[in-house]
């Protein structure tokens, strides 16, 4: 039976009124015609690598195995850093060496890791502009059809790795960061589920955002408290997140990412 | 001949800046790796359950018999609201039970009703604030792959039900209210083009919406009248729609959705 | 082996608010379930025939031959401007006749090219507002199920074009205008790489858009100059861009599409 080609999936800073996103995809039917195309998003901050890492890494877990993950965050378009694709235990990452592909990648655990070299995997005169249609969609298309990683270019022993910063505790205080604020205003920080375990529902804390401070209680979802009040809730991704039933925690909080965070019993 | 895998519409207020529709995709191709997956929208105004609602019963009647239409717009998420999933004539519908499918579904007459409760059609643990990544997604793919209804849930006897206002006719006025108003400014009343059979093309009326009134002419298209003029026309979900050429009748007439309308000989 | 269906791009004004593209989609699925569908862009400038056509151009070449490119930005909706097919060297493009089509076709030569007056090839009773979906995705989905060009309609000998600005040169100056503005603030120009040959990389030149003027030196990528310094770059589709490393050249030079632009040695 037809199972379907291999998923590839696009997450770029491209935005989504120019034609570029669609001419990669044009190119990537070009070369593997069966490929099953997703973008997760398009709307990264441009040129934000740790956010387009972020969400790449909230996003892989749930693609089926042998996704192919195709990233266009490249602020350093058409210099010497290197174009990259690192095979982990699940899937492939494919985009530049500037760590936007490594939280993902590092999470499941990279077995191999290669620079793009081989030209015969590139479009022909490929643009200094332009390396999504010229050198990551053709190789993420060529992986679609089966290449092997080794196909591309030599081994490297290295890359350039993110990594989120570390929360902390003490006595009776949980001191994070902001390190994503979604769509809606909630503010998502790098606390884990894990690190909530002793805490009660319905239980109240002082919640500080930089200079912002408000008293939320710690709920199981979003509309358990009136509409317009924060909230604390473990998010969709595993991190506790600010928010406010129905309104935006953002705003309320005045949050920025890599703002502090501390919630007080 | 391969026919193509089941269809399965996408409709949400998550907008596209954030990775959760790319996650959504992803867990429906882990799970049915055959579907084929359009959007229909994700930028529905936050928690506009009516809306939602409107956009759903203009876009079914155009999809494949057999098509999975997936809705979550549900600022009720992780209460007790239940998940449902209707079966009408012709579609699949799922989503919250918050009427946002009923407009769609009731159209077309609805056959079965379930509640899903069956977690084996579910992600593992599922996320109190990301039922449509581990409730919904699952449950559209796994009709897609041809489980069926009763697999996922009790019968229910009833569902939320939504339904637009209804319009009315007295002497040489007709009077309805403002339910839709799209990117270019269209203002879609609630006034059907059955209540239009008596209306000649280039008849001129008095159009009002709350407070601001203006002459229009009803038109067969938009261009019919000069640039940056109003009009009436029927709109193509078969409504009568107060527009502008090449303008925008929501700035002209100051709407908004609700706003009463009449339209006077 | 499968190899997938035939490629339909869509490119409108739409916007991606309303349900209007994921309305022709399912009516593509409904007439030829094997299509596989790519936005290019539903961000047209509204009613901008020029953008639309240049979007085209830029993307066409990128597509698997035989794609068939379904373009919907029509001001002129419902009036009595031609519904169109040009079968072109390489692919087939299907929309209005106001020249949005003729770029790209024009740029692989059209071998044939008819009027689409066929009712059994379009939805019962077309709506007069919305032909992309009555008319133009039927069309698209009829040509994808491999129905013959000669079944839409009459031939026609002649098709609206539209063509871009010449460039010209004098002594130590390259005169030309801006084509597009990309989402990054690119500044696209018409002058073309062939132009460029005789330039060296590093040189220095003095830049004018319109009124504004700046020193900028040719670059082969954005990242050669300091972050928010201007730069003249050879853009992804083959043209003179002007941009800022990081920035915004649209802003720095006040720049709209159809400004002269100058650039002296």
């Amino acid at each position: 039976m037809f199972k379907g080609g291999r998923v590839i999936s696009i997450l770029t800073d491209f935005g989504v009124r120019d034609a570029y996103v669609g001419i990669m995809k044009g190119v990537i039917f070009s070369i593997c015609p069966t490929a099953r195309i997703i973008d997760i998003s398009h709307e990264v901050s441009r040129h934000s690598i740790l956010q387009g890492a972020f969400m790449l890494a909230q996003t892989a877990p749930y693609f089926p195995e042998g996704s192919i993950h195709l990233v266009v965050v490249d602020p350093g378009v058409g210099t010497d850093r290197k174009r990259i694709i690192l095979q982990g235990k699940r899937c492939l990452y494919v985009g530049p060496d500037n760590g936007v592909l490594s939280l993902a990648a590092k999470r499941e655990s990279v077995i191999q890791a290669v620079e793009i070299k081989n030209e015969e995997r590139m479009l022909p005169h490929p643009s200094e502009t332009f390396e999504g249609r010229d050198v990551f969609a053709p190789a993420a298309a060529y992986l679609a059809r089966g290449v092997d990683i080794t196909d591309f270019g030599p081994n490297i022993s290295d890359f350039e790795s993110l990594s989120l910063a570390e929360p902390s505790q003490s006595d009776n205080c949980l001191l994070g960061e902001v390190i994503y604020i979604d769509g809606f205003g909630n503010v998502v920080t790098n606390i884990p589920k894990e690190m909530l375990q002793d805490i009660c529902l319905g239980a109240s804390f002082k919640v500080r955002v930089q200079e912002v401070s408000k008293i939320a209680p710690f709920c199981e979802a979003y509309d358990y408290v009136p509409v317009g009040s924060p909230l604390l809730v473990v998010g969709s991704s595993g991190f506790l997140e600010i928010a406010v039933n129905r309104g935006s925690a953002e705003r309320l909080f005045k949050a920025k990412t890599g703002d502090r965070v501390a919630v007080t019993v």
